[in-house]
């Protein structure tokens, strides 16, 4: 946080979004492909990233951690570009690239000096229709995931018990599974699922085009005319949708005792909505819920009731929620006891906050102090040009729009005590919850309960 | 139970199932529709069933409900039957018809007297691939299915709880969607969902004949190749391969208050294995293990322990398991408190009687009754026509062979003690279990844990 005084003089400087606004601009190409140009005359690099429509939660049934897989098959090459080669030349122009995959999208970025945009431009381009995969490249490459997958989850029970607790958090949507995929279903996946899935949703229809840095719209656009513009889009590509969640009727609770768990803890997701487009305000009001109850501040309603002090029962505490995603999210918090306090009774005092909570509602100081910490936030974001690229790549593929991004700082600061009250008795109900209890080894008498 | 002196009487007339399988005949028409006739000589009566290799686990993603909605559309006529013609002409002709879904399958019997076979074969190869459907009719039906749901399912809080502790059970598996549909989905079902369904699914490639009753088997051939023999089967019919479970590494448990619920209750489901084709002694053994536990005897272990005496805590319980399942099933047990006897210690209860039963293992008199029980259910079942051919058609859906369901008794009269314990200390495993509460209404002492 920023001491009192200069946070006040900061915000003078921009009290809108309108100085954003002004360097984001947009078009479209005729094969459908959206782009975003965010300018940043400070240096001249530039981030180009290029995002689909389509993430783990798009995957044929049974064929979980696609999505992820085809991300990585998406650098062994084209006609004209060899395996390994993509990063190769990224690197030897002293630029950056990677790719990401998530629920909602699955994103490739390079941050390079901007005199080589063009250059970017023209092998991502290449990438979008002209993959080549070999069956060699096919094998290595899931034995790659598989050990990424060993290394990332299955030798971490908290990340084990992560992708149990989603599996019970969704009754019918496919957030539930994970996105690197079951394990299980990741060893058989074979270059045909790739490439089917490569062939329809890799598209210029289905895609999302970031440019962030010292450039001229203008510029970009003529440039990705001549890039992008020749790829031929899916025709008849499908709408997006996915299995919907049916009425949450029962609290859930998992218990997973672990040799390996350093530190045991309870967690607790609540099925949360997320932030529909032109419709932000609850989301806002989550948002500002989550900062309230357990942010990062060391003055959240749960670290000053259980973290300080002589009673104090947690060594951590946390609360958590995400807006940004197409459909329906998570609220939730972590809490993790002092080495003699039990998980039930570490519950026990997180619930007792919460009721708490509902019944004495919003203290305006703490608030007041995160509507400013909220809006310093955005300031800093503005930035990082790059992790703004990100804002709206993911914002856009996750059903928002570039008016819903610019419009959020402004949501956030209208949120009002009341709709933050009117938010948690919504979302802070058990019956759409499931509580975990992650423990470092069993006996029977926590097990039960 | 039959008295104990009668029993081996009747065992001695028949001690293996070769006098069954002399009256059970397969065989397979060019077309790949596949039959079996039971003859059975008492009656001049036919049971008249037709399985298709399709349930509501096999259906595609976010359209839950469609094959049972189609169970209901195979009844609004072809060129040749007008709707609601075919049920009309059974029945003029003195017969009962009817259909059923389940995960995996979907059937339609008839049962008729002997020389209406040859019609209901007509009438049942028709509308394979002659359905016709308005818009007006799917319009209509899809109200019924609602009405149904409504009835089944929505007003009836112990069904809405199975729902949802199914979703819990099965983290990947699509046996966690409910057979009529989540209620959303099945709203949102179309003309065009069930007619692609119907198209690739209802095929003489993907369906069972059976005929059971007083017929010849060579006539059923004959009639058979006339009627269904020129049936067109689906080209390239994909294997049947569902989403599969990864390992569950975590205990579930599940909690649900409504005021409608009269009588409280505790259930927990394991996931458990199912019959698989030639390697049924694991199944027999959980089969052996349920009756042992909580079968329909009031000797059963948890009802001595539970149900009778002065420190009777249950007024109902129940052990449960089908192993006739195309994929990973169930087994689980139910138990129903006395009014002053608190979920909580219910459970505790049960889950006494389970370690003392896995520590001291199977009573000796208790197995070889409960064996007896199980031939003479065999026997006795053999007696029901209509029944045998449920049982064959259910299990040629769900994986098993003609010889699979005919070495059954064998099988089960096969398992020892050793099995059986084998068997229970491998499933009663809580990692892979769902614990369920259902109360009448939510108290906070109750609802948090």
């Amino acid at each position: 946080m920023l001491p009192k005084l200069v946070l006040p003089l900061l915000l003078g400087v921009l009290t809108s979004t309108a100085a954003l606004a002004d360097k984001v601009t947009t078009f479209t190409l005729e094969n459908g492909l959206e782009a975003v140009v965010i300018e940043d005359h400070r240096a001249p690099v530039v981030t180009h990233m290029l995002w689909y429509r389509i993430g783990a939660a798009d995957e044929p049934l049974g064929k979980s951690g696609i999505a992820h897989f085809l991300e990585h098959l998406m650098f062994k090459g084209t006609k004209t570009v060899a395996p390994g080669e993509f990063s190769a030349v990224v690197d030897a122009q002293g630029g950056d690239d990677n790719a990401f995959t998530s629920y909602d999208y699955t994103g490739y970025f390079q941050r390079v000096a901007v005199d080589r945009l063009d250059l970017m431009m023209k092998m991502e381009a290449d990438r979008m229709r002209g993959l080549i995969l070999s069956d060699a490249h096919v094998e290595t490459e899931r034995a790659v995931i598989i050990e990424e997958r060993a290394q990332r989850t299955d030798s971490d029970p908290g990340a084990l018990f992560g992708e149990q607790r989603r599996a019970a958090q969704y009754l019918n949507h496919p957030y539930g599974i994970p996105i690197i995929g079951w394990k299980h279903e990741a060893e058989a996946l074979t270059r045909e699922d790739a490439l089917s899935f490569y062939r329809t949703f890799y598209a210029p229809n289905n895609a999302i085009l970031i440019v962030a840095g010292d450039v001229d719209p203008d510029e970009v656009k003529a440039m990705a005319e001549a890039h992008y513009g020749p790829v031929a889009p899916t025709p008849d590509l499908a709408p997006r949708l996915r299995p919907t969640e049916p009425p949450q009727l029962s609290e859930r609770r998992l218990t997973m005792a672990d040799p390996r768990v350093a530190q045991p803890y309870v967690i607790r997701t609540y099925l949360a909505p997320e932030r529909d487009s032109g419709a932000q305000q609850k989301a806002a009001a989550l948002t500002v819920l989550a900062e309230l109850l357990g942010g990062s501040s060391t003055t959240s309603v749960m670290a000053r009731a259980l973290q300080f002090g002589d009673a104090a029962t947690a060594v951590y505490t946390s609360a958590f929620y995400d807006g940004v995603s197409l459909d329906v999210t998570n609220f939730g918090f972590v809490a993790v006891p002092m080495p003699d306090v039990s998980l039930a009774e570490m519950e026990a005092a997180v619930d007792a906050v919460i009721a708490k909570f509902l019944t004495d509602g919003v203290d305006q100081e703490a608030f007041d102090r995160i509507k400013r910490q909220l809006r310093a936030d955005e300031i800093y974001a503005r930035d990082n040009v790059a992790g703004l690229a990100r804002t709206y790549g993911a914002a856009l593929t996750g059903g928002l729009t570039v008016v819903d991004v610019q419009a959020w700082p402004d949501v956030l600061q209208a949120v009002t005590p009341e709709e933050v009250m009117v938010a948690a008795r919504e979302v802070l109900n058990r019956k759409n919850a499931v509580t975990g209890w992650l423990m470092k080894e069993e006996t029977d008498a926590e097990a039960g309960q």
